[in-house]
């Protein structure tokens, strides 16, 4: 429980996710100006003290420290770079914070521009979803000069509880990719053994509560893999996201010149659910996807 | 700690498992009759109390119960169905046990033969190595009818720690099979994942420490990950025996008529690492193959 007592600090993108980490620095003391591009949610955070930006630069003018939480890369771009955008409007020393999650390779296209008109990067992506983001419960993956961490930091003890500074800047992204890749490599290896199990007419959830514990136990195994025994598709994280950042991790790899073999078979299985038209179902569905495989 | 006070037990194959397994048994108050191919572990037990048999038959006819711990489905058969063997000399009405892996449809043979000779039948792999079979730590996967389940318990509850009765004959098999298949593809995650991060300049140390926690969270990242970074591959599980298991899961999956596509493609990496002459290696050696298939 950190306390950041009129420390200033502006908040662009207050969606599923930005919401409620806004609410929760506005709950320890921080003075925020927002910006959203649904204004209906910053009319409702003004109620709890947030005070309305006009838009990117406007909020990059009145704080010091400008957090980012955006849904994809070019929406970044377009905030950060465009007209009347953060960089634009930066603050001498200021500390801008991507807290989505982003690709690696403009992450540090990124920071040069932020650095170049004298402010400081920090990429620090999140997991833990919107309950993460609600109960202050997020693992956050920071990635930036350690000064600058450090000025983060009491920010990221509000918003998170396992917070690591696990390099420079683009890090905390490589860490986050990284993250996605065994996700979905885990939730393809839970499919296919609960398919497995099942097939042979032994009960999944028999199964699960054995392997509980052994070697075979990960939080997928725990939580995705109910999920799958029960036949329960709402998101949590959706498959299409999921694809997503598997396809980008792919490309990163590629970018680095590197194959990866399990990786590109585990984005070729989300792209046939995608084309099953199951993109919005959570990202277990994959063993919905190996169930119909088999399928004459 | 159950106890076993003068229960009558045999036990057959006293290597690396059997053998702290025994010694279990013996500590419980077990009257434990035994026999091993090397006879140097049996005088050794001699000592702890254990009455030596000449062979398989010799066993069966001194015992209520025969525990089968061997290493592989081959030599089970032979010592089960071969002439004087464990079949031929059943007791009326005895349990036979076995606890090694054991491929699928043998077991519902074998324990077809044990019941045709009056007797009950019991598959209960384990995991957990040979440290959880000192520390009584064992988790055990058991299938069979549940009269037979329940006088085979007490003896479970002396080995191990996390005892499952997950349905008929051959369900325990199959569960192990399924703890394998998951084994097997969470170390492919986690390597790829690993390797990611190191080609991409990131310290993969600190990138499992950053995931320890969430979704990426598995005992395989925090064990195998660990060895991957320290490059220490001295075995723990063996890659021939992690690329054995993946070999009989893709058969049985096969004679099931199904098509685990991730299963297949781990299978053929592992085959990869053999090739390299890496099979004496930890399994987590599938890291080392990654980083290898990348150089031109």
């Amino acid at each position: 429980m950190g306390t950041l007592d009129g420390r200033s600090v502006g908040f662009i993108g207050l969606g599923l996710m930005g919401r409620p980490m806004a609410e929760n620095l506005l709950s320890a003391g921080a003075r925020v100006v927002g910006h959203n591009r649904s204004r209906a949610v910053v009319e409702d955070l003004r109620a709890k003290g947030l005070r309305p930006a006009r838009g990117p630069g406007e909020v990059a003018e009145a704080a010091d420290t400008v957090i980012l939480m955006l849904p994809d890369t070019d929406t970044l771009e377009e905030i950060l770079l465009g007209d009347r955008g953060v960089v634009a409007s930066l603050r001498a020393d200021a500390l801008v914070i991507d807290m989505g999650t982003t690709a690696v390779m403009p992450t540090r296209r990124f920071a040069a521009a932020v650095s170049d008109a004298g402010g400081h990067y920090v990429d620090a992506p999140v997991s833990g979803g919107a309950v993460g983001a609600r109960d202050a419960a997020l693992s956050i993956m920071a990635g930036g000069i350690p000064e600058a961490f450090e000025r983060a930091r009491p920010i990221f003890e509000v918003l998170g509880r396992n917070v690591s500074h696990v390099g420079d800047v683009g890090a905390g992204q490589v860490t986050k990719t990284v993250n996605q890749v065994i996700v979905g490599l885990t939730i393809g290896a839970v499919s296919e053994a609960l398919v497995l199990a099942e097939t042979a007419g032994v009960d999944p959830a028999r199964v699960r509560d054995a392997l509980m514990g052994g070697f075979a136990t990960s939080r997928i195994l725990e939580l995705h893999g109910k999920r799958m025994i029960d036949g329960d598709f709402e998101p949590g994280g959706r498959a299409r996201t999921q694809r997503k950042d598997m396809f980008e991790a792919a490309e990163f790899a590629s970018a680095l010149g590197i194959e990866l073999p399990a990786l590109n078979l585990n984005l070729e299985l989300y792209d046939r659910l995608l084309e099953r038209g199951w993109g919005d179902l959570d990202h277990s569905a994959l063993y919905r996807l190996i169930k119909d495989v088999q399928k004459p």
